[in-house]
């Protein structure tokens, strides 16, 4: 599926944590490590593996922007 | 301020696009472009500006995982 | 690309808006239309056009839930 | 209450799946079913059960669009 | 219709600001005042006006933590 | 960091109650009690407790606005 999602970042499963009903994935896009909340079922279902290729996906109305430390 | 969000990429503002109340902005993380859509006025307040180092930040809840092409 | 959003209900475009940045698109779903805002840009991306078949895609996680009138 | 989310799709519960503190409900809407991630506390606050009447509510923004396979 | 959404803030509409697509809405719920984006639509459909009784609805998973200045 | 969210709401946290993977995180703004649902790991690097003073912050487009009961 091609998808209306701004941003679509390349990367590796580095990390895979799986809790009760919600996992956190961790996908190196090279330089920085993105971290995802998704459901176990949807950890299940696409069989994510650390080692596997993946691309982590982000609308970008839900991208918000911070300037100085 | 430091926040709870697990996606804080640091870059450079590549662009900004003004819209009648929601502004583009797009922030070169080193390798990837993320596209931000936030109001006119946070672009405004923050004073963004093309060149200027910036973060893209994303809370975990909403970045999804792809797999495949 | 398979993804990890819980939701993806497929159907056909049948409006598409277009503001200043922000564009609304409306799928029929068979007995519910879903109102979509994604970017201008998304929308000439995709190339989104009324009568094109097309999934509305929601991450569990953005869907609260009601009950009563 | 009158809601301003575009999306209020109605339906009948088929799943209540408790974690730890989040859990997944599903909601048939009549030809698709739809997974939300919610609170326990909102579970119990609503008293959903399955076979409960219940709408899915997704805000238009957090609503994307894919075309293809 | 009630809803799941842990955040049901009570306030008085002081600002609608529309734009192409994409209204702003400022709600002041005693003390702090709350920016909403939403479609033109909802806030035709609601009939949102200045001094009007309303809520800002906010889905728990939405709200993100800071400390520090 | 100065952040683009709009909404930046200055309390004192009064609940954290942590689950497998994701906590729940309670905010006294004065007059009303925001719930946030951040992960664990977030918690534990802001060090967040009960007692402390802490912002809910939300993006603009993450709220919703509601009308009567």
């Amino acid at each position: 599926m091609k998808l209306s999602a701004r941003n679509q970042l390349k990367g590796k499963v580095v990390e895979v944590l799986k809790g009760a009903t919600t996992s956190h994935v961790r996908i190196d896009i090279g330089g920085a490590v993105i971290t995802s909340s998704i459901t176990n079922e949807a950890v299940d279902e696409l069989g994510l593996k650390v080692g596997q290729e993946a691309y982590a996906v982000v609308k970008a109305s839900d991208v918000m922007v911070g300037v100085g430390d």
